[in-house]
């Protein structure tokens, strides 16, 4: 058995059966082992930031690492930017660079690059397989890596001779180590500062967002009046209806310091500090009052859920009797497009169980507030800010729950980075909904541009500005085999979304706006 | 003034007027800068390896740096493979990227990444600046770096604050080194090789392909009978009628072991040993016959024309009388696509003073021995590997030339990695004319598997198979204000390649074959 084969199979053995590739020709007797051993999902990307998106998506989803497949330095770096994100995520990730033969390397052939030093400035586990030998063994314990909580970067680099060298050893799995849990001494500690009653307030992240966690947060805020917020950027979180209405903390400065201030304590929970998501000319990096004392109930690498639990348990808190209810459930709007008749227009149509995966900053402004009455679905935002996460991530997901439905929020601008993923969800029948809010400007610039206290002019407008010419989304989707409409009111997306909800495989609707 | 004008002003005294952009929020103060500063012309690119393939295309053609204009590490990270392709062309390339404010970057927020280590894996220079007085210095030296022979990739990672701070100070231009001189010990050798008139090839890159170069290099081929080859990648190479019509080393190692088999000296003019694309098992790194001498008549960093015009008249090589003929001129060709037929009939139709952009290994293998003919061009290829280099490159180049007219020969598979450079292309009306080898098939890697020893089965099949969905360039380039025809036949093609060179702007034609 070859190297290459041995690591198919370990990938196996380990739980990780399918695999976002986009490969070259070291990678080609990794490609050929596939043709001999069954159970590996291989999803083709036309780029990298599609495979590595793909692989987020399905991550967070799956709970469970995908592969990822790439060519060389080059190819690995055309992903970094949804590793990244994937990374903010705390997605577990396996990625397989393949590079070349070890006694090839020294002759620099055009393809040599340090392919080492991108995987390092990018993964938590870095390692160059050394043997045929050995590359079973190193394949289990990059998935061993990726697990271990929160969830980890792992690259695995492969020499193209320990694919095609003899030799290969199947590995088993690994264990992969529990969550620790918080200490008693801050759960005390945490018991006696919100018996105080002091106007505090948490922040959740990471696994403190699992519909476990929500429930327990709840709990604790019934008892002590603390407030709840999530992190400005989540990476899963259950939503809708039957869950808790936790709204999130403004991605805008001015917004995230309204949502954090007359608070003496912040307890993060899963959590970092509460940050601007940019340094402004006068204004504070931490969004939490500057007099505020920061408490850390949970890292996120230790066992949010079962603190939260403790806590609740601890406060006398009442048990889990249900969300509170979110009213009447919305309606369709009409009309032009404005942020928050979108917003509750989602909320009315979204189909039940969905995920929703968002990337769109100024379209998606009000997402999350007005679609507390949605019904019940996963939602999973851009975590690293490196945009064009959107459509990859939601192809992902579909391959990863491909009985539900996937409505991705894209802007136009964060679109192109990574249209390609049409393609893949063309041809693996992918139930996505594509909702492309074209308005045709880099408008989150326009507004950074003023935030930063400099005023537009024609060079600034000009490199704002996507309207010469005009994208049309209907021509570029369709060019990939996805069917796609243009929609430019709020009724007319209506109609557009409920059909394409009602119809199996991916659609495209551009919302002019 | 502002960090961000100082730098400005300061690129525009080091010569460096154009500026491939793709901006976030850490460049709002430099993109407000231009508002300020005339001079700097900024085209947008709607992903960052668009920006960077064109500053390779620019910096080919303009024989000077373009600047990029980059968001933090994960932008630059997008950017990176056309980096790698630049790197291995030697063009001089300024990348720009912006960053965290340096009291901001502690606070870890999403978009903070380690930039310093990207730009370090990928760049020759890399420098982060340290104050707003010190960036336009930091900007001078990095013209002064990309531009030191044989050309840099210099990386200036600027922080926010830098930008945005008062107190610029405007840099005056450094002087450029001029290129090393070849050691006269080195010269003598030469002469005394060649004269012994031993089987001897020489193989040229860089500076000695310029057409002084060539025309040294055919004088010392006369007087003593060496064989000349160009390298097995072109970063730039005068060609057509009126240039020496020499032949490079191909991809493919069979065809570029019987290139150089037979002689017992190989002389490298501004060109690195000719080594495999990849290792193969059983198959050598070097090119050349094991037993052969190697010799460096100039390193890449050194004065090969001067060497070359030394040595031709040391050897008594008679003066240089024209290229010679390369017979009648080529007819359009009929029928289906065949590389060879297409090559000649691209031969028959291709412009006067065209520029030839090459991204396409399998339908572009016979493209140099049929195109010698052809009317006089500069052909530029892809010379990293990195493939999706075409579009963008030519993007680059067409703004460096508008007058002249840019041919893009892009393979679909490759193509798909930066189609967003058509939008780019529209928006600037440039004179590109995209031609896409539509043969729906990652072509190369079926080669490359049986290449490596491997059969192709259905996972690899899978794999490569780019027809399901079938890719429709004409949408793809319409939906980015491209026009483009579909073709299938030779005759098919002649006719819209040459009512597309009779127009002014882009257009895109794909080849079904």
């Amino acid at each position: 058995m070859n190297g290459a084969e041995s690591l198919v199979r370990s990938l196996l053995a380990s739980g990780v059966d399918t695999c976002f590739a986009n490969p070259g020709t070291s990678e080609m007797h990794f490609v050929a082992a596939l043709d001999k051993v069954a159970g590996m999902r291989c999803v083709l990307g036309m780029a990298e930031t599609v495979v590595t998106g793909c692989a987020d998506g399905y991550g967070r989803m799956a709970g469970k690492p995908a592969a990822t497949l790439l060519h060389c330095g080059p190819g690995f770096a055309n992903g970094i930017a949804n590793v990244h994100n994937a990374r903010r995520a705390n997605t577990p990730m396996v990625n397989l660079i393949g590079d070349h033969a070890v006694y090839h390397r020294p002759f620099d052939s055009p393809l040599t690059a340090d392919t080492e030093g991108l995987a390092r400035a990018t993964s938590h586990w870095v390692r160059t397989s050394a043997s045929s030998a050995q590359v079973g063994a190193d394949g289990a314990q990059a998935v061993q890596a990726a697990r271990s909580a929160p969830g980890h970067i792992a690259s695995l680099i492969l020499p193209a001779d320990t694919a095609w060298g003899a030799g290969g050893v199947v590995a088993d799995a690994l264990p992969v180590p529990m969550r620790d849990a918080v200490a008693p001494e801050v759960l005390t500690h945490l018991v006696q500062l919100l018996r105080r009653r002091e106007p505090t307030v948490m922040v959740l992240s990471g696994q403190a967002l699992s519909e476990a966690g929500q429930q327990a947060a709840h709990r604790i805020a019934v008892a002590t009046g603390v407030s709840l917020r999530a992190s400005a950027q989540v990476a899963r979180m259950p939503r809708g209806r039957g869950r808790v209405p936790i709204d999130r903390i403004p991605y805008a400065i001015e917004g995230a310091l309204k949502s954090l201030a007359g608070h003496q304590h912040v307890v993060l929970v899963g959590a970092k500090p509460p940050t601007a998501f940019f340094g402004y000319p006068g204004k504070p990096s931490l969004m939490s009052p500057p007099e505020a004392q920061m408490h850390v109930l949970a890292r996120p690498d230790q066992d949010a859920v079962a603190a939260l639990e403790w806590l609740a348990d601890a406060l006398g808190a009442p048990a889990w009797a249900g969300a509170p209810d979110t009213g009447p459930r919305p309606t369709v709007q009409h009309g032009a497009f404005n942020p928050d008749a979108f917003a509750v227009t989602l909320a009315a149509l979204l189909p039940d169980n969905a995920i929703v995966v968002e990337d769109a900053v100024t379209s998606g402004r009000s997402l999350f507030g007005h679609t507390f009455g949605a019904a019940a679905n996963d939602w999973l935002q851009i975590t690293g800010g490196a945009i064009g996460h959107g459509f990859p991530c939601a192809t992902g997901a579909a391959v990863a729950c491909p009985e539900r439905k996937t409505v991705c929020l894209q802007s136009d601008g964060g679109g192109m980075y990574a249209l390609q993923s049409l393609w893949t969800q063309a041809r693996e029948r992918l139930n996505v909904v594509n909702v492309v809010f074209a308005n045709r400007v880099y408008k989150i610039l326009q507004g950074e541009l003023l935030a930063v206290g400099a005023q537009p002019g024609p060079a600034s407008n000009e490199l704002f500005d996507l309207a010469r010419p005009e994208l049309n989304w209907v021509q570029l989707a369709n060019g990939m085999g996805v069917e796609a409409v243009r929609v430019q009111t709020l009724e007319g997306f209506a109609d557009a979304f409920a059909a394409a909800c009602a119809r199996p495989g991916p659609f495209l609707i551009e919302f002019q706006i």
